[in-house]
C-alpha cells in the first residue's frame, strides 16, 4: 500500500507516508527494534504488527476516556492513519517507580516507589542521546512554547493515570512511560507517536519486565518476542476496556 | 590558626573548621584548583588567598545590596568566618550566554545570548558529575523542599542581576555563574559557598576568558594565575562598589 515517493519521515521504528486524505498521514510500524538511541539494533518478525495493534487498542481506550490523539484508524495490521501533526521535540516521561536512566543519573535504587508520578522533559534528539531539559530551556530554545508545555504536562498526567489504571486491571504495574505530543493543523496539542512495550516499562507483580528492557538487557530475541506477543495477546483478546 | 581536630568538612577548594563562636565556622580557601569534578587537578600558589579576598569583596558588595549571605568576616587573607549552614545539595546555575556544558548538552553554539537569564538546577554530587535535575525530582528526592527551591531561585536571580551589573562596571561580561545556598540555624535560606573565578564565567568584550576556563582548557598554570590575579587586583584596588 505504501509508495516510497510519498515517504515523509522515517524514524527508528516507524515510517510516515503522505496520503490522499487531507491532514492525514499513513504511519507504518517497522519490524526494527533498537535501544540506546540506536546503538543496539535488531529485527523482530511481526514487531510492526504487534506494536501497531497494541498501540491501536490503547489509543482507542484513551479515546473512550476523552483523550485526543493523532490516531484515526488502522487499515492494515501494521499501518495506521494518523492526523498530520508537527511533533514537539520534547518528550514527556512520567515515572511511578525508579527504573532505567533515573537510577543511573541520581544513584537511586531500581524499584523505589515515588510519592507522586515524577515528570521529566527530554529533548527528542538521538544524536544528543535525548538529553534531560527543563521548561525554561525548552522555551528559550524554542522547542515548545510555555503554553504548549503546560498542555503537554497536563495531558501527560491524565494519560499516565489512565495507563496506570489500564495495566492495573491486568494485575500489572506501569513503572514509567514516555509520551510524545504534536501540534495539529488547528494548533491543538494532541498525543502522538505510539504507546507500546517500546515506550513503557510494565512489570508483573513479581518484578518481571514485560517491555523493551528484555531487549535492552538481554541477548535472546525469542524472549523479546514472547514479551511483545504476551502484551499484545493480553489486550487484544480481552474486552476489559 | 586552624586545628585539624576541629575540621568539619573538606571539599575540593575549601575546608571548614569548628570555632568557638556559636553558629559560626571558619572557612579556609585551599590552593588546589580542579576541573571536571576533580578529574583535572593542580595547585596554584596564592589561589586560596586570591579567591578568599575576591569572594569577600563580592559578598560585601552583595550585603550592601541587602542580599543575605553566610559571609561574616575575614580574619586572614585565606580565611573567612561564615555562618554555619546546612548546604542544600542543589546548585543553581544562571546563564546569560551559552558556554560550557549547555553547549555540549544541546548542541548550542558558544556565545549565543539568551533572551532571559536561563536557570538550571544541578544535584551537587561529584561522584555523579553534578547531574542536571528538575524541581519535581529535587523535591521528591528530598534534596530541597518546594519552598526552599522557590527562595533559592528568587535569590539566585537577584544575585545574578547584581553580579551582571557588577562586572559590567569593569566592562566585563558575566556569562554564567553557579550559586549555592544553605539553611542557617533559623531555617533561613542564604547564599553560601563563594563567588570567584571558580564559580563564574567572565569574558572581556573581545571574548577572552577571565575565569577557570583558562585552567579547564589550557595547560599553562602561569596563564591561570594571571587571570585570577587580574580579577583579584581589579576588584581589590577599585572602590567602584
Amino acid at each position: 500500500m505504501t509508495n516510497e515517493n510519498f515517504k515523509m519521515y522515517e524514524g527508528k521504528a516507524k515510517v510516515l507516508y503522505a496520503t490522499g486524505i487531507p491532514n492525514e498521514l499513513l504511519m507504518v510500524f517497522k519490524d526494527d527494534i533498537t535501544a540506546g538511541d540506536g546503538a543496539k539494533k535488531d529485527t523482530m518478525p511481526n514487531k510492526g504488527k504487534l506494536n501497531c495493534t497494541t498501540s491501536k487498542k490503547i489509543f482507542e481506550y484513551l479515546h473512550e476516556h476523552d483523550v485526543k490523539t493523532h490516531y484515526q484508524s488502522s487499515p492494515e495490521v501494521n499501518e495506521q492513519f494518523v492526523k498530520e501533526v508537527e511533533i514537539i521535540p520534547v518528550e514527556v516521561v512520567l515515572r511511578n517507580i525508579a527504573a532505567g536512566s533515573i537510577c543511573r543519573r541520581y544513584a537511586v535504587d531500581q524499584g523505589v516507589i515515588f510519592n507522586t508520578p515524577l515528570l521529566e522533559l527530554f529533548l527528542k534528539c538521538d544524536e544528543l542521546h535525548d538529553p534531560l531539559c527543563n521548561e525554561d530551556v525548552a522555551v528559550e530554545m524554542k522547542w515548545a512554547t510555555r503554553e504548549q508545555l503546560r498542555q503537554m504536562k497536563e495531558q501527560a498526567h491524565i494519560v499516565h493515570k489512565l495507563m496506570t489504571d489500564y495495566w492495573a486491571k491486568y494485575d500489572l504495574t506501569l513503572v514509567d512511560a514516555k509520551y510524545e505530543f504534536g501540534k495539529d493543523v488547528h494548533g491543538n496539542i494532541i498525543l502522538a507517536d505510539e504507546i507500546t512495550c517500546d515506550s513503557q516499562r510494565i512489570w508483573t507483580k513479581d518484578g518481571k519486565s514485560l517491555d523493551k528492557d528484555v531487549f535492552r538487557q538481554g541477548d535472546n530475541m525469542n524472549d523479546v518476542e514472547d514479551v511483545y506477543n504476551y502484551i499484545h495477546k493480553l489486550i487484544d483478546a480481552d474486552k476489559i476496556n
